[in-house]
């Protein structure tokens, strides 16, 4: 008898970047046997020195082509204003069959920076895993970081139905729940949930870097009582954030809008003394974390 | 030989109102031995019931004067709001050379509204622990939860100088850190480490409340993203929240003029996709993070 190993479910794995996101997916592309072989690319020779050290890729390439040559899955793990150059530079090495997606928070620019570079017979699947710690770089990753939270795809209209059923078995390997949604829902979506909080946090950090400079220390000793929760926000990949930023700006602009309104709104109650505005909005706004509670996302 | 045991720091400690600060008091100052006594009263029926439920106090009182005759330190742990009824109800009942404190989030309404009721004889001084959860009520009370935390006094000038060093002494023994300022100051560095960010997650999660009903959905279920945070900090207690911001008013506004300009200015940036302000922006916020963890906030 023959000892058969089972066969694991892409042959190579090529990983475009590896930051918190592309070194996770290698860890636990390795764990669950989700590829035969990992390949891994970076434009920063720092982080392929350190990818190297680090042990969990079984290829490190500085050039993208010799990474995703014979890949069967390509992840662009890199900011989304990179996307449609890392994929215009990949594209003439790409094997035929092979899955191409990415990890972006925002959907409908990297579906307009990307999908044009891909060659007929290949299958770009956009897809954002809804996780992430503050940290970045090849340190960072971890094997559990997509355990229990979402994954949504965004697959292009037409597109190969066997391709997005093969990535969102590679996902929900990876411990994810899938869900398939709408490009520009998607990015409505985020622009609430995500990109305006960061937005947001990011501001009021700033505002507080601007104080005075005795004032700013208090600011640092005091800040169990809430602004504590913003800086670990605020302390997100800049580079990740400004791209976000510039790539969702009609979504973000419109959210931006109506909290600006709603903040004004109580900004006003506040100055003319209206404390039946503020207690209806607070006790209202306690029924959604309970909501947030019961779908296990807290 | 007689075994004699330790006295503890007060004879009698007079609890008003017992939700999460106030009945957190009582857990560790019973751990503690603090007072040889733990009297606790509360204007809600449900609350002494289930105050007496719970046993964390030695007696409970449905009136006032009761619960403070005979006290050498009465804390008060009320939203904010209440406190000049509540010192107003107490006053003829207070032991000559007693101690007050409060726990109030806001400093110069608090002093103004409280210290024309203190008697001759006894000692007001107005403290705040920064420390809390999302959750209130006589339930959600723990001995640790002032443990390393910063507890602030404002004491007014000319006040006892005796009275001020008992009660730093008393939460210096709860766990707490102590640091003595100026009230005006207290309101300021408070309104933007705390009041504005409370008052930006009610809002952002507010914005969200209104969003059509099948975007609301999504936004729990995405809720990993950022958001969740927001949520957490927005299920806080919406009267005493209600309270913290008509009595701080000149300051949340104030800090909450320099937010806007400061949104305005991103919203601006996004508009016109300058990458580059966002980036220089979003590099300086991680520096304040990096302030908060060395000083062991985080």
């Amino acid at each position: 008898m023959t000892d058969i190993a089972p066969q694991p479910m892409f042959q190579r794995l090529a990983l475009i970047g590896a930051g918190l996101i592309g070194s996770s997916l290698a860890h636990i592309a390795r764990r669950e046997k989700l590829a035969g072989h990992i390949a891994v690319t970076s434009r920063s020779p720092a982080t392929l020195k350190r990818v190297a050290e680090l042990g969990f890729a079984d290829s490190v390439h500085a050039e993208i082509g010799d990474a995703v040559a014979g890949a069967d899955l390509v992840i662009l793990c890199v900011p989304v204003g990179a996307c449609g150059a890392v994929a215009e530079a990949m594209a003439p090495h790409l094997a035929p069959g092979a899955i191409v997606t990415d990890v972006g928070s925002v959907k409908q620019a990297v579906i307009r920076d990307v999908q044009p570079h891909i060659p007929a017979g290949v299958h770009f699947v956009p897809g954002h895993p809804i996780a992430g710690t503050e940290h970045s770089g090849p340190d960072s990753g971890f094997a559990e970081l997509f355990n229990g939270r979402g994954l949504i795809l965004t697959p292009i209209p037409g597109g190969d139905e066997a391709a997005v059923a093969r990535l969102r078995a590679f996902w929900e390997a990876a411990g994810s729940t899938v869900t398939e949604m709408d490009a520009a829902h998607h990015d409505k979506v985020l622009a609430i949930t995500s990109h305006l909080p960061h937005l947001i946090a990011y501001t009021i950090v700033g505002t507080a870097v601007d104080l005075e400079e005795s004032t700013k220390n208090e600011v640092i000793k005091f800040s169990a009582s809430g602004f504590r929760d913003f800086t670990r926000i605020a302390a997100s990949d800049p580079v990740m954030w400004r791209d976000i930023f510039l790539n969702n700006r009609e979504a973000v602009l419109e959210m931006l809008q109506r909290f600006s309104e709603d903040l004004t709104h109580l900004q006003r109650a506040i100055r003319w003394g209206e404390g039946d505005k503020l207690e209806d909005l607070f006790t209202r706004t306690r029924a959604i974390r309970r909501g947030v509670i019961a779908a296990k996302q807290a």
